[in-house]
């Protein structure tokens, strides 16, 4: 089985390595990328999208989503972490086909939403600005998308642009609470298992090496000089990874394809819009036992599926396996 | 070595326990009761501070705190967790002699800390409004005060108010902000700890049966009536805890007289002010290895001791052998 996945990024060193998991895992169809600011700006991360399929020879739809949050006064992509290019500041680019198409991000899962009613998985890794406005464009949406991957939030694990809020709920909270209260099939990939699943510099170095004579070796390059600059910031800020990174992106492909590697639970989850703890997800762990006092909480519904834990041995085998294996299915066309 | 303490609080069933564990313990010298609102109205937590130490044998001088919130708009009492008297709604009450001090709260805890620099601790259990007037009257408090427990907050445990929130610091969430950034030797003791400590109704009956022959045998009947009201309330909130409930309160008192029972961390802590996680405490767990790009934890310090652990079978010894062995040490006046 074969899944048809419209992937919402914003390219972005993890993304990268989530893009090129999914075009080699093959039971994943990446029949769109839609994209948003967040990791860069919105036509930075447009030009990544179609740098990075075009260059792994894939002529996949990009449509270029959302360039602001939704009420949220617009940041400054962090380019000390992904580069100012959100590719860790590549030397050059190589000259690739393809633009955008007419629609916009929104448009194009609505459309496609429509198309292919209860066929669609989104897989979304960027600020939520494109599921927020595709919501207010088609209410019905829930229903006629067949489930939603977030990359996205944490419950447990400490945050990562505060000691409580995670990068792309917080660059749009307001999105990411219509996604949260929409009601559709959702599934949250947060750090507490994205922290847990750390990938090595090293490895993708020897990932290039090993498919140094497929046509498609520019792409892993591409990749490896990104990580590269992405490890540099983990080394600075987290130095007992070694010269590494998390996972992050990467793993809401891994539940698509693996979820009986995470250990999840249903709660509802709303986000935070305010004040020093703005941008984080609360998640209700208690369920129907508690009745709070807090106005807002009263409403039981909808529920999100939260990954909590993660097989990390697994994960890591999987992502391997899938990279080294399988790269790469398509017919070279750049 | 004695510990001379002011015991801020709300009584509410669980600072009965505390009070009685505290004035059973031999460390322990209560020079003052400071009251507040919160699990009952002020005026009915300071009749039920003045009537819990009288019929106990004890004539410690009670003041009136805070009716209100600082800025908060006020709640209603939780009369269904501590009964509309705080005490699970006692049948009928012996007439005792006394009454409040002319200061108030925050008067009395400046006035104490300026005629004992240095050597008095304050406990808090309740919401913090006298702390946050005391700190506004005395900016020099913290370098007064020996140290500060607080029953408080939480960090990883979920909230009890709402998913994130604890009840102390929701009521008087701007108040309990002044206390954790004042900067003085400041301890947490919060749900991560006291959901770990859990009592039996039983065992409040057990200790008012080996105590009948005493004098003060009034105050654990009383004790013992308000804990089973407060039991109920748990049995339906959490049945698996049995007819038991939380020891909440106390825990900030085997704190003082244990710490080597807790596990701790230093970090910094902030409050919620507003939105669905309002009253949540947010605790810096990362310390000094991360910048955050919310703006408001550029700031490194104060930081606070927060409780994250606790070792439950030697607690509730400690809480035991206390409660059992010590009671009472005071002369009779009722």
């Amino acid at each position: 089985m074969s899944h048809k996945v419209i992937f919402d990024t914003d390219p972005g060193v993890d993304d990268a390595m989530a893009l090129y998991f999914a075009l080699a895992h093959p039971e994943i169809d990446i029949v769109g990328i839609t994209t948003t600011f967040g990791n860069v700006t919105v036509p930075q991360a447009t030009a990544n999208a179609l740098y990075l399929t075009r260059i792994a020879g894939y002529e996949i739809p990009v449509a270029e989503g959302g360039a602001l949050p939704l009420m949220k006064a617009p940041g400054k992509p962090p380019g000390f972490i992904h580069g100012d290019d959100g590719l860790g500041n590549l030397p050059s680019r190589v000259a690739v086909s393809g633009q955008a198409e007419a629609a916009s991000a929104a448009e194009f899962i609505v459309n496609m939403a429509r198309q292919f009613p209860g066929e669609i998985t989104i897989v979304a890794v960027g600020p939520f600005i494109n599921l927020g406005l595709a919501l207010k464009l088609e209410p019905q949406l829930p229903k006629l998308i067949k489930q939603v991957i977030l990359m996205a939030g944490t419950v447990v694990e400490p945050g990562n642009v505060s000691p409580v809020a995670e990068a792309n709920v917080w660059n749009d909270p307001h999105s990411a609470d219509l996604v949260f209260t929409a009601g559709w099939n959702l599934t949250m990939v947060g750090l507490d298992v994205t922290h847990r699943v750390v990938m090595q510099s090293a490895y993708f170095a020897q990932l290039a090496q090993h498919h140094q004579y497929h046509q498609q070796h520019l792409a892993l390059t591409t990749l490896q000089h990104a990580v590269n600059f992405y490890s540099d910031f983990h080394l600075k800020a987290r130095p007992e990874l070694g010269h590494a990174c998390y996972g992050h992106d990467i793993l809401a492909f891994v539940y698509l394809v693996a979820p009986e590697l995470f250990q999840t639970q249903d709660g509802r989850v709303r986000v935070q819009l305010e004040g020093m703890g703005n941008g984080q997800t609360m998640m209700d762990r208690l369920g129907g036992t508690l009745s709070y006092a807090e106005p807002g909480w009263e409403a039981r519904r909808p529920e999100t599926r939260v990954c909590l834990q993660v097989d990390t041995a697994q994960c890591l085998a999987l992502i391997e396996r899938t990279l080294e294996v399988n790269w790469l299915r398509a017919p070279l066309v750049v």
